[in-house]
């Protein structure tokens, strides 16, 4: 596992690396305030649906301390008013709602008369015990999806579900991290177009990690399957909805499709925080679109003709029949899908 | 139609435009011995099926003109010779290989006393009748495929197939100019990991052609079809076996699983001299594997770390199952394809 430290709390501001500069840099910022929280997360600097969530706790730390309020009344002003901001950062990811709410419910614990350094603390605490709760659960997934590898000769892994996306070892690399404690295989790692979170961040911590990798361009997960180099593909997720249909980073949905076509199983793994159940389908997960420029040119280097017009949806969802199971901090999810989900959460 | 020449024989050399500088620069590069066409064929400064059989006729005139052979013996041996090193550039495509036997089988008409300078004259014929015949098989292939795009919204491609492929205005793309005459839709172009060439040559053709083109990342297609913008996906090959199993680009395979997935019925377009019916199935075409460093970097910029292991395969086989229509020059062929494949050459 590697020792990079994804996000950290310094006491008074958020310490985090800038994940558009890896592997190439390795620079911290220092977050300071909601504004630059808000930034990180709308440009990936901090990404990851479970990262995102530690993140955003932090934000509204940091608008509280930033805003100085005198009275606990301003300091519930002050928290619901950067908890709504930072919401508008992502809109896929539901750790990040997930995240702000509880934040936002520490609040209702507030008498009036609590004094302020008081209530800033017990917002502090809850910001940290997201994050801790956080490792945990990676490691849990970890623990809970490792015998599902049991004699793969190789994994395929999409975007970056590893140590740089959550507070721990990650949620479809915990799983390959706790499976490569006791066995040897070859994890080929999607480059992940357009942002090529495989390429820079994925094969950097496998490498690291001294598991050994392969990097292949997205289109040639098919040749993988077909070839018979691997016998799982795992993937992270951003939102699942309540009958299991998966969102995750763009290419998702067609590595299921492909998968379930060369009869590799296919798993999800994230935690219960992911999970939407207010959304009955995939239908209903909003997918964020982004900028063109994120196709058409790469390290200030154009690879379309200027003005070339795009369409460039940064999510998709992968189909709850193609998922072969959930790997979750209590357990390995099955179809159907509607009912182990809504065990799972009465077992939370 | 696009008006830029991809390749000309000049009178005593080739001049082909550098494809791997394309769209940023428009470079013309002078060829004239078959080493560097040999170099060019491999580096993809000239590429697409059509295009290296093309190459290939100019490259055995180029050493057959350099080797300035005194008897029709020396220049049998020359002619030979460099076919022989020219079908070592790539390995998939099979017009390379049916271009190179048909400059080989002109020599067979030489008879021992011809004058050396006639026998040089018929070879370069002989390229020169296989650029004009590629050019008028473009032209048949989008009037036979033009009506499958009827009423469609949309139609995606992958890699380039266009004129920048062939001697003419392509395969795939040749059937998208003809509909595109008499009907408006929007082409949705795949980028085509590693090297590009839907986001710099097809998306630069189609828009100099006018047509309403969208950019999309290779793993975006899914999304594409999932919304319904398109209703055919049509591609190019490099080599067609006698059951219909078709190599193209990589990411060609995982795309026609995901349109049948979808039901968007998939075609693929090729000259019959893309077809190599001594093959059975598509199991038997080589694969071309590829560098590292055109997935580890893009436009001189690192994108993972330094010494990471990649799996480069350049191809996939579509299988003929997937397939709902083979676009040739003399009609579309259609499942079984044992047998329509054997009725077209019978047709030729």
């Amino acid at each position: 596992m590697m020792t990079v430290k994804t996000i950290e709390w310094t006491g008074s501001a958020a310490r985090l690396i800038d994940q558009t500069l890896l592997p190439g840099k390795t620079k911290y910022l220092v977050i300071r305030d909601d504004k630059a929280m808000w930034e990180a997360i709308k440009m990936l600097r901090v990404r990851g649906a479970p990262a995102i969530g530690v993140a955003a706790g932090y934000g509204v730390c940091l608008a509280v301390l930033k805003a100085k309020p005198k009275t606990i009344a301003a300091l519930k002003k002050a928290a619901l008013k950067s908890s709504a901001y930072l919401a508008t950062s992502r809109p896929t990811a539901v750790n990040l709602f997930w995240a702000l709410k509880r934040m936002d419910s520490v609040l209702d614990l507030f008498a009036p008369d609590l004094p302020v350094s008081d209530a800033i603390d017990m917002l502090i605490a809850e910001a940290q015990s997201i994050q801790e709760e956080d490792r945990q659960t990676c490691e849990l997934i970890g623990q809970h999806g490792a015998p599902l590898l049991k004699g793969v000769k190789g994994v395929l892994t999409h975007c970056n579900a590893g140590a740089l996306a959550t507070a721990g070892p990650g949620t479809a690399l915990a799983v390959i991290y706790e499976a490569a404690k006791s066995a040897k295989f070859t994890v080929y790692a999607d480059e992940t177009r357009p942002l090529l979170q495989g390429a820079r961040l994925t094969s950097w911590e496998l490498q690291q990690a001294g598991i050994d990798t392969r990097l292949i361009c997205d289109n040639m997960a098919g040749m993988v399957m077909q070839r018979g180099l691997v016998q799982a593909v795992i993937v992270g997720a951003d939102r699942i909805a309540a009958n299991g249909d998966a969102a995750n980073k763009i290419g998702t949905m067609p590595l299921s499709i492909v998968a379930s076509y060369y009869k590799v199983p296919f798993y999800v793994a994230a935690p219960l925080s992911t999970f939407d159940p207010s959304l009955k389908s995939g239908a209903e997960i909003p997918i964020e679109e982004r900028g063109a420029e994120e196709i058409t040119s790469f390290g200030g280097t154009n690879v379309a003709p200027k003005g070339t017009p795009v369409f460039a949806p940064a999510f998709d969802v992968a189909p709850a029949k193609l998922i072969a199971g959930i790997v979750t901090e209590v357990g390995v999810l099955r179809a159907p899908y509607t009912k182990s989900i809504k065990e799972a959460f009465r077992k939370r």
